[in-house]
């Protein structure tokens, strides 16, 4: 392999070592994967400032809403912005999750989650992590817009 | 000045520049901020990839249901990830919004948006952008999840 292929199948295997980790509940494990100074900003926009925190919340959750939930991928995309930067789009499914805005726990939630990564010493990291639900609705029409106002 | 404090500000400049043409509607300079390669998640989860996509998307909300919307900066906060990429959270607030998942015209909405930026060879460029609305929900406790079971 390429140098640059190692890097994308290193990458695609911190993916699959952090879904794994979230539906095996190792939060170690799974809060591990960022960086000390990464940011994340969940899905109802709450922004969490640094390893500490993501990992402390992540617990959290993982004892509340998502203590029986999982988490598969759809489809991973990934580029590289930089030698040691690079970009991951993450389209997920998920069972299990229970109160959930909008969400019941009969339901497979789908989202999609941007990872910004650095490579450190240790290998790569999640240097800012973005995720969203992806809620059923269209593009609105003009029409939309003319009944709306 | 030192470069990177030159950086920093025009990272800041393009943020108050796209800030204006939206609030002004002028598409072509909001949607001129974005990477050729960009991608693009939206509140709703639709990634759309590339500049030509986020343009023409772009189009189309200024032509529905943000034809009427104003957006301002609430906070903005940047890093550099490498010397050609930084990342930018921007929290932010709108006001004439129609028909917005959740919103209605008379709500402000806020959210938050992360920007990974390229340095290309004309200035900062947008290579990545994941929006979200900051939903009214707390953290769970425990019992939530009890009671949820």
């Amino acid at each position: 392999m390429s140098d640059r292929e190692q890097e994308r199948a290193a990458i695609g295997q911190l993916v699959d070592s952090v879904m794994e980790s979230w539906n095996c509940h190792r939060m170690a494990d799974h809060n591990a994967a960022f960086a000390a100074d990464a940011d994340f900003i969940n899905v109802v926009g709450m922004h969490w400032r640094g390893r500490e925190e993501i990992a402390a919340r992540h617990v959290e959750l993982h004892a509340t809403i998502f203590r029986d939930s999982h988490m598969r991928l759809l489809e991973l995309s990934q580029r590289f912005l930089a030698p040691v930067v690079a970009l991951a789009h993450i389209h997920w499914a998920m069972t299990g999750a229970q109160g959930v805005p909008g969400w019941d726990v009969t339901t497979e939630r789908r989202g999609r989650l941007t990872w910004v990564l650095v490579k450190q010493q240790d290998g790569w990291r999640i240097a800012a992590a973005h995720n969203t639900d992806i809620l059923p609705v269209a593009m609105p029409r003009p029409a939309d817009a003319a009944r709306a106002a």
